[in-house]
């Protein structure tokens, strides 16, 4: 994306809130919630995933996963028996790093909107433009590692300001890492106060109810409570 | 970049190209050699080069720092008594991705080319438009962290694709993590054939010596070997 190509660049994003609100519409008449799940790559948002999508009392859940290539965190998703399509980004040119509208409306037909009541779109791995990229959801959430360093609000503020709620992932790893979780919090609040967070750990399993509890409140209600 | 405009992003892509020539010319006419620093958010990026910076033998280091916003890895180098010039990406909007040749180009001016021997380019961090666009630079370093993952060459192949050098970080905490490193270098070589590649941890200071030794080596030649 390139300075001087602003203009066509806010066309672009025009044409994306136009397919934004098309999917959106598409998905409240089938009364389907949708969460847009985004994090650096390796943050670890199929793993946080695969600890909820089998244990959501009262939802059927559907995902959608996004990656520049290959179908391997699809087929994690589809190893516990939950309904998964991929979109992979790639044929544009060298891979796009972000889903955006246009994509997500692509994959709309073959999502069975009417079997599911909740749709996590698991978004390519980047800190930055997915952020940028409306695609008709009613909630983000932004999972990050303790391994990432506590400076990433602040570098990224866009993505941080974007979620309604920040997962803070493998605290499992605090005692082996120079990470000050309270310094981390202090910035995550300074660029989005009030957000929602939960500390998260495949590992021990720590925060993992707290995180299926938001996903069910969120499929019930289909929007998110302050 | 959006899938219905990519006319408009090949002719920004040549632009890019173009720019980058004018900057190597720039550079090679200063004797500098050029290095473009990519990886994930907190893969680790300002870390590696922090532990190298002050003592590269025979070499005169200077550091260009790309962000989305801040000054906070700049401010890490500069401690350490390195001439260092910081590139905000957002004023553009919401955040670019990546540094792009223009942008390097509106920095030559403040960077003492005639005083340096290598300019270490630290990109915005992301594993994927960084590697569409060159700069100008002699050769690209990928950092990623053990904590990303077995599977990234897999889903982000262009960046393990465009880089001469692969640097494996945080190797320190591999006794506490669910991650096979002989898997994850058997993807880096089927995604990048013969590639170098170098384990390093900071917390330990493996693989430090044969990091600065690499530098050191192209900074000599301005250019990698075989």
């Amino acid at each position: 994306m390139h300075r001087t190509h602003v203009k066509v660049l806010e066309d672009v994003l025009d044409a994306n809130g136009t397919l934004a609100r098309a999917n959106r519409a598409d998905f409240d008449r089938e009364h389907v919630t949708v969460v847009n799940l985004m994090g650096s790559p390796g943050a670890g948002k199929t793993t946080v995933l695969e600890q909820v999508v089998r244990s959501l009392p009262g939802v059927r859940v559907g995902v959608l996963e996004g990656d520049v290539k290959g179908s391997f965190d699809a087929e994690r998703i589809a190893a516990l028996h939950v309904p998964v399509t991929q979109i992979n980004t790639d044929p544009s040119f060298g891979g796009e790093c972000h889903l955006d509208a246009n994509m997500v409306r692509s994959a709309v037909p073959s999502l069975a909107l009417g079997e599911i009541d909740l749709l996590v779109i698991e978004n390519v791995g980047n800190l930055v433009c997915p952020a940028e990229f409306q695609v008709g959801e009613h909630a983000r959430v932004m999972v990050t590692s303790v391994t990432e360093g506590e400076d990433k609000p602040l570098k990224y503020p866009l993505m941080f300001r974007a979620c309604e709620l920040a997962l803070v992932n493998k605290i499992d790893l605090l005692p082996h890492l120079d990470f000050d979780l309270e310094k981390y919090l202090y910035h995550l609040d300074a660029v989005h106060p009030g957000v929602a967070h939960i500390e998260l750990s495949a590992t021990t399993g720590a925060g993992v109810e707290a995180w299926r509890d938001w996903l069910v409140e969120v499929a019930t209600h289909g929007h998110v409570h302050a």
